[in-house]
């Protein structure tokens, strides 16, 4: 009811403020027999912490994930699986100086408009440490659909201006981008390094797309499949617009553009032949009326410029009074990157959620 | 958990197919004591009507709303509130050629996927009809946010290639499709009438404006106001993308040009003047760290061209056979006027949702 | 959140007042495919009906169901069900003269201080008529649960101080109390006659049984089947006691008695013998640790007497002004025989539930 | 949806196993601004500790709690409280020769059937330590009540045959039994002591009062305030019934009896004379029409004897093998005295849930 919870039959509850003692996330609803390792979980942490990327830190000290409950001889139970994250190197004395201006962007003001209070410590709830028990969990959500053949992928589409011309996913994990095109990769990285001299920052946009999906996944009305993702990626910090499939751009199409025609395709496999009804195009992003249709699912998502900056900006304090302000610290210029695998975890929780919905939604199945 | 239920304590389970009995939505969680009559609620069912608008159509006789419950002596009770709209008109013989085949950018195949049959009569569930219930819900939501001083306003700000110049909200009354700028209507006239000559459709892009809406609505994690108003937004048939303020503009921003800077602002009232803490740009659309921060509420949305047209088409039937369809019918070449209503609901049960979830954020209040 | 919905998977939220338009109930969640019939839930309807018995009337002309929406072709299309019984013969004006008088036990009173305001028309919302709704759904539970096996009795133990002495099961529809024992069932019915003569009333008590469940329903902690029975059962009004298998007997035994010892059972079957593990003893009533074994489940719930009755009662008005009161109408002089199906509905729709609940516990079955 | 969360508004999750890393709970939804110290978290897990009682044992070492997040300069933020206590001196190896024998009355086949898999090493989530969330979780629940006024009281009545002749509630916290009749006392720690020479174990009966709770809380159909009490009090390990008010008693009787007739109240206050209106007697415990009338709140719940005996006993393992087992280990030969702070903390979950939930029922208090 506080919004702390996501999903219906996969869900996950976060918890933590970023200098609190910890961060974590409890997940129910897992089915019991996956199997699932400290490491997986582990992995996906690493993919998102500051200033690294999972190919050139080989060893990580940081954002130690700690299984509490819930995992037995390397396999879920069934029952709630908790995870920790203790926060470590915390300096909440840099923010005291701060602790009564309303950062610009940030939700200094609208947290005291409705609570009354906050915590001050480097955002407390609103900090992106938030996310690391959606990371987490969502590495649990991966290996449940991994089972089922779906597969993952995000990467970066535009920084500040640079946008990708080309998509090589092979390209994603060879750079602290997760650039999938390795002709802008220059230009992106010379995008946030002008930004960062300028004490500034930039936006940037993330696209992800899953693979393997089976058609039946999506509920028709109000928790359509696309509705469900855009409320999971709309909850990522600094996010401000999403659209699925060509989004946007088909508002100017017509209808005999837009449409994807239904087709038969066949799958060449190792136990022969099969058969299967897909499209020929897919602008829908392989969702037709809220429900999966067996293709490409893919989505985008805008990230704003890092709303800390080290520039001079006007604000007020709590009391209205008017102050300047710049903003220190360790934060990125821009935060598109790390937003990959928090993305892919919102995606992997959302369709993990609506595999299990989708479980029980005909008789002759149950 | 099938997906018909929206909000959390504002909350509407609609129901109905397109050729069933009727469609019809119940409201549960509506406080005690509002103030509400039948018409209130019948004037919004007018506004969606295909082929009218509420200036033009002085008398409905269609799609009339019935009060089953929750509603006496002019006020709400606290109970449900039960709504039935009857269907009427039906032609199902029209779709039997066609119950077979699967039309192009229609939920046909995807429901046969996730249920194994489907009400082939017009839609069935996944009819626009279904958006009476929640257009007749929002009537309600309307009213007890006006009892706030909110206010919510709609209208097209793009149809095909046609953008609109300028922002006249009172303009959009005074003309079928609910465009603010008269300066582009005629053109915006012409593209769906090229469409609809050509038995085709075309797209169109909807922005909605919320005013009055005090600081402080929104959860912080998942149910940030922008994610639940995303939620609600994608869950409308036809819609592919959603923003909120800036939204995909601001990927291509810097931080010091993107950032609403914060001021205390003076409201000259009847009661003197009154000060508040608010912000001097609204790149942000009202909502900061998913909290609502006084300012106004500014989001868009991307409707696809409607799936259903005249011109020939290639598919495949439910057993996979080629086959060429035309979809003919009285459908609108052209969703987005139609759909400002609709929009203008969901913005209002979800506000009204978090109008209410907030009442409960600090013991101070309760 | 306003407590008219029941239910997690199979859902259902009933609406309607009892001297408004109607009563009505949508059920969401069910599956795909089930084959139901309006005369299948009608039959349930008729059981509950004042007055009359399943056997006794073999036409019944009030509390008809139409059916809404979600059914196509005799089979469920996993879309809401909606079901409207329309009020008739309500005559509000024999309410008049006491609609500021508070009844004792009624929820005059109560209803005023949560909402400011009630239908006093024959209890508004909290009339039993409500209940309608809940034995429709159930007749849809009922179904589904069939389909697996699973069959639902229940039969009044006791009315007033006249208990049961046997359970004949083929004895329950000969008689219009519901009662399984032929030899108290005179006894029982001059208690009623009694009461009605000194213009009062009676209680009574109410067993279920649920034969066929398999083991594995419930879910383990807060939703332990046992709690969520309970939930259901003691939201049917006038009911003060709940128990589960020995229930509060249990409480003066020791372990050694009440424990049910282990044993591997064999079915005789079509298809040979079948081995599984069952109790030797059914003390738990068929719930171990909020879990199904397999055995019967077997539950037990206190109803107070009729809160309306003809005898002068002290009481005040809505002001707090002294006054006497009389309430007069056509109430049943004990409820408990009617109070049968509606248990057996909540302990369908339970059921139902946790049914669903159970298909996704194992990652080997989804 | 898997049952590990107990509440709508006020709302907590509770995880892990008994040989884990340890337990906890989230509680997420209280208001922000709460005064609360982890003493006053530890007082209420001092009472439920095995063998002790707050008075008796001054300092205690074991099942200490951890505040991870959500409390910030001792007040509640708003944010999600995360409780984590860990398990210390767990002793899996004595469970390991019965890793697979079926214990009798104990979870250990119904897990099995439903998961397919469990934690065998005590009890694992079966575990009573499970509560341990719920009482950490109930002392905020008290203290937000406390607030408002509302006190809950519980202690137990009966202890296998010898029941409570008085109450004396300054007796309750003067010995280990939570009994408040010190002329039963000694009979009943010799029922216990007989039980445990025995190699056996025996039930009891908890009665829990709420006082100074205002009319109006609890949902008039569904979520009645008698029904989410049972709902949670049923949830609670070994408890296999649940009255309200009198309960059972009242079907035997006449209405004329049962029935509490309002009246007018007059409370001597500091500030003057108060009046309200209340009822003479007090039959319903407090609740009429599932709404809360002002009087205090009454329940009762019947525990079964502890499964776990030294006795040898009859069953088979997974395999369906017939085999002995005595099961020995650190059990409370009767478990209704530690259940005493467990119901409190059930009933103060509740009651805090609901409170928040009036909050919104009607307009003008909005």
């Amino acid at each position: 009811m506080s919004g702390n919870t996501f999903g219906k039959l996969f869900q996950i509850t976060t918890f933590g403020e970023s200098h609190g003692d910890g961060v974590g996330v409890v997940i129910d609803g897992c089915p019991a027999g996956l199997e699932i390792t400290r490491e997986e979980i582990q992995k996906e942490l690493d993919r998102r912490r500051p200033g690294t990327s999972h190919l050139t830190t080989p060893r990580q000290e940081k954002d130690q994930v700690e299984i509490l409950s819930g995992i037995f001889e390397g396999k879920t139970m069934g029952t709630p699986i908790a995870l920790l994250i203790r926060n470590q190197d915390q300096i909440p004395a840099v923010y005291e100086p701060i602790k009564d201006l309303y950062r610009p962007g940030h939700a200094d003001a609208t947290y005291d408009a409705k609570y009354g209070m906050r915590d001050w410590r480097g955002g407390g709830r609103a900090s992106a440490r938030e996310t690391i028990g959606r990371v987490a969990a969502g590495a649990i959500a991966k290996k449940l659909l991994a089972h089922s053949g779906v597969q993952i992928t995000g990467y970066v589409t535009q920084i500040g201006t640079v946008k990708i011309t080309r998509v090589d996913e092979s390209t994603i994990t060879t750079n602290l981008l997760n650039c999938p095109d390795a002709t802008v990769l220059d230009a992106m990285i010379q995008e946030i390094e002008t930004a960062r001299k300028d004490l500034d920052s930039v936006g940037g946009i993330v696209e992800i797309i899953a693979r393997g999906v089976p058609a039946g996944l999506g509920e028709p009305v109000f928790d359509k499949l696309s509705a469900d993702l855009a409320h999971g990626i709309m909850s990522i910090p600094a996010v401000k617009g999403f659209e699925i499939g060509d989004g946007f751009a088909s508002s100017s199409r017509h209808g005999s553009e837009n449409n994807d025609e239904w087709t038969l395709k066949t799958l060449h496999g190792n136990n022969g032949n099969n058969t299967h009804i897909g499209t020929t195009t897919n602008h829908a992003g392989g969702i037709i009326g809220g429900i999966s249709n067996g293709e490409d699912i893919i989505l985008r998502f805008a990230l704003k410029p890092t709303s800390s900056i080290a520039k001079k900006q006007q604000t007020v304090d709590r009391n209205g009074t008017s102050a300047e302000i710049e903003v220190h610290g360790r934060h990125d210029p821009c935060v598109a990157p790390r937003a990959v695998p928090i993305g892919e975890a919102m995606v992997a929780l959302v369709l993990a959620d609506h595999y299990l919905r989708n479980k029980i939604s005909r008789i002759e199945n149950i």
